[in-house]
């Protein structure tokens, strides 16, 4: 059709070793694959030697999890004994049912049996799951240009390091959040890249931050332009905040004129839980919940870049970890053609095609539940989510006392310069706040979507330490440890800070030696670990501090 | 302890990517893992939302093939109808078991539950994945030094992809045999790594050939040094060679002296079927198999590199793909602790660790038949082959009449110089053999391991065509499309020459434009759908010669 809008011509970005990728000639077989000729070309073991002669599961039901939360959990968490708190995240109706994959072919089977699944498949993957990911991208997402593609990969990591592969030459600058997800950047100082952070606040990258960098780059001084953001757009790993629409459309304007790819990390794109909304008013704004249909829950959710990418600058990673289980190791690409031959490329001589076995137990599941049960699905582990997310930040606010404030009256560093859109939860000592002058202890945004509340800290006048080498120990490591000895893991806020990569979590906005950072989930453990954890570290804070 | 066999320094081995790994921050926490500390740190969705309540498989038992062919087999083909034919190759016993995975970790599990296998889990393997790998690579293979490493990989494809990236720089040159796996070298183009043949025989890669390379090589005129071998020792693909000890021996020897690296890919090790022997005398050979126990069966195989590498020089790769299914994507590499420690690294940013709920079904399949079932699968899955291999080549020897050649007398290429222990098979039309100066067709060595038949083809005096283009189409490629309008698909000689790698297969050893290869596989096809196969493959070769 001549009406159709297809992606720009990209291919001048494309890194030296993806142009050196070439089709296998092995590969070039692939064109006569549907033409039932006698195989005697490839190395396929007989479908007969898989020693799986079928494969099933008991799946839960769609709706295994209510979309109206269990009233005791609006009930105060203190007057219960903690007999509800073990199942309440887990307050599955329990009933499941069957799915079965069988060994051999039959005619409806969409592709979905053991002699497909086990043996080499596509690296863009199975029929079936191509179907699944092609219809659900364009159903919920609803990109903005027409020839756009979809393809399988082994999960987001293995996603963000073929894209890193795609893009980044030697020497390039990669440009990524304030604060980032340290995997990403180790996928692509192997390749040589160097990266550069872009400020962020309350909602995320800043666009006026980013124009700054990129009318200020200068090519001697700084090395070659940017070509590639790496983000993670929604429940942002480690800081979880969510970049809206109208931020979406600016970075991505500003992508347009400085000719960026942006690479789109959104695991946590389901798993948007809403504002927080405190206690008491909680209630009512739950009960309408279970009244939404997929289209009203489709436009709950903050559209994705591909929604705003009418070029194909936009490589967009899908995962099933955080919806599925990050053990299927399976997710997608959504991307220009250009791109999604050459991330197929990258891909067969590394994963190769995702697991089939894995492949075939999510499709079967996907297929028992049809595309509106897995919107159900999705929409019982949002609320799971957000009943985990509701009790973290109910539980921080039981061992503090919690002052909603603005963000330009915080001290500290992303959360304030600019920023007026965002309230910060600041906590005190319990009781101190009837005292002169009372000091903050932490503190942090609840997040709206996500797995992580991010705080900053308060550590006052806690010194720094000096290492047996000599090092400097800062309060935020001997807060880390200090926590490990009182029983409580966190992933300290160090972790995440590019620029610095292996010293402290000294925001560059903050010369103050005595704030620090951490993130903490509250996904992995049941309601009365979670309880216990958070005493745990309310005690510490306050013993490390001296408040 | 002080007599322990350590492996050798190979440190600077290692590429300059393979050195920029690092260790992610994030990593770092695993150290506290084993603590029970209140895992706040990690972005772990909760098992409870895990959408598999169990997984479980319908498996057959471990001596469903049996040891001792089916008398039928060793009937004339042509004698009886296709019936039997059918269902030949794959005349499993048809019982089968069922193993379960359940969901919650129960006590003396070993680690194979859902909520282990669905989470995030080590790039080296789950835990049960580990202890069988490691147990089945010491009992099996018996490495020659002592602190040999093995670690998990997602099939061999991305094991090899890790090993090129652990050790190639730009502009190195990988050692490989003369005729060799496309997929290897597309692994090796985009890290900018070239590549050398060295000169093979029917008995593989030859230690004079590679002492020549090496003695000769002019670092100015050629590069820098080789410092790699990649290597597919048993079942070579294409050509179906097997590399015996006393080769490896040298080969390897030359590795100490040149200090290089070998890379053993080796996924068809458990196929090795055995010398081809005339159907007249095979069944007193067959029938002792059945008498084996896992020594002897051990002892029937050719020792791997891992025999003789004392030094920790050889990276060897296994996959379950072959022995399994390739859809389960589960492979190990066996290497010294230095270069498993990077191709974690590596790993950790690319495939993390292999599926899952792959590792949980293959584990509680090698579970439920034990070390010992397995290795009788392994027979079994052989004595298969063997049948295939047999049956290919008798349909072969309908075909044409074939007639035992010393290689020395054969035309053409690799088969040929200084290899006395060779004997060739050459196939001539049937009935011209009366005739005066018989041309011989083809010639081809049954293959004593893997999956192919490689075979030189005798073109006589069919000319070179000219594309449309204007570029040369050989006959070989004029043979391949031919055969492929007549319903084979095979893979032409020119897929695996690396040093022509987009021209045609005419080895150097022949000046002769007429000789040209194929690789066939016997290994997918059910036996009438062969039979039929080799039948159009003569007819067609016969016609396209015009003998």
């Amino acid at each position: 059709m001549s009406s159709e809008k297809k992606a720009v011509d990209h291919s001048h970005h494309l890194s030296d070793l993806a142009r050196r990728h070439a089709l296998s000639p092995l590969k070039g077989l692939q064109k006569y694959y549907g033409k039932d000729l006698i195989p005697f070309a490839g190395g396929l073991p007989s479908p007969e030697y898989f020693p799986f002669t079928s494969v099933s599961a008991q799946v839960p039901l769609a709706d295994a999890f209510p979309l109206d939360p269990p009233r005791s959990a609006t009930s105060p968490v203190s007057s219960s004994p903690f007999g509800w708190l073990w199942r309440l995240f887990g307050a599955s109706k329990g009933d499941t049912t069957h799915v079965q994959i069988p060994r051999e072919p039959r005619q409806g089977d969409g592709g979905l049996n053991l002699s497909k699944a086990l043996q080499y498949g596509p690296v863009t993957g199975l029929q079936p799951t191509q179907a699944f990911v092609r219809e659900f991208t364009q159903r919920i997402y609803a990109p903005a240009y027409d020839d756009w593609t979809t393809l399988a990969h082994a999960g987001n990591t293995d996603g963000w390091s073929r894209v890193a592969k795609l893009l980044l030459n030697p020497g390039d600058t990669l440009l990524v959040e304030e604060w980032t997800y340290p995997s990403a950047l180790a996928s692509a100082r192997p390749i040589g890249a160097r990266w550069k952070a872009v400020p962020m606040d309350g909602q995320g990258m800043r666009p006026d931050a980013l124009r700054e960098i990129l009318a200020g780059w200068d090519v001697e001084r700084d090395g070659p332009r940017p070509r590639v953001i790496y983000t993670v757009p929604v429940g942002q790993n480690p800081t979880g905040v969510t970049l809206g629409l109208e931020r979406k459309k600016a970075i991505y304007d500003l992508c347009v004129q400085y000719d960026i790819i942006i690479a789109e990390d959104d695991p946590y794109y389901f798993l948007q839980v809403g504002e927080f909304v405190p206690k008491s008013l909680r209630k009512a704004e739950r009960e309408s919940a279970a009244g939404e249909d997929i289209a009203r829950f489709i436009a709950s959710l903050v559209p994705t870049y591909l929604r705003v990418d009418t070029q194909g600058r936009v490589i967009r990673l899908d995962t099933f970890s955080k919806t599925i289980a990050p053990g299927v190791r399976l997710g997608w690409f959504t991307c220009s053609p250009l791109f999604a031959e050459r991330l197929e490329r990258i891909g067969e001589v590394s994963t190769m095609s995702p697991c089939g076995l894995s492949q075939a137990l999510v499709v079967a599941l996907l297929s028992r539940w049809t595309f509106d049960g897995y919107v159900r699905w999705l929409r019982g582990l949002r609320t799971q989510y957000k009943l985990r997310r509701d009790f973290f930040v109910d539980c921080l606010m039981e061992e503090f006392d919690v002052v909603p404030t603005p963000a330009s009256a915080v001290p500290g560093a992303w959360v304030a310069a600019g920023d007026q859109m965002t309230i910060v939860f600041s906590a005190y000592r319990r009781g101190s706040m009837d005292k002169e002058k009372p000091r903050p202890l932490l503190s942090f945004v609840p997040p709206s979507a996500g797995m992580f509340v991010w705080m900053e800290l308060y550590f006052g006048d806690v010194p720094n330490q000096t290492d047996e080498d000599g090092s400097v120990v800062t309060p935020e490591r001997q807060f880390f440890t200090r926590l490990a000895d009182a029983g409580v893991l966190t992933a300290p806020g160090w972790f995440f800070l590019p620029e610095t990569h292996k010293t402290d979590s000294l925001p560059s906005s903050a010369a103050d030696h005595h704030i620090g950072h951490t993130r903490l989930s509250y996904t992995p453990s049941d309601a009365e670990t979670t309880r216990r954890g958070v005493k745990i570290f309310a005690k510490t804070l306050r013993e490390f501090c001296r408040v």
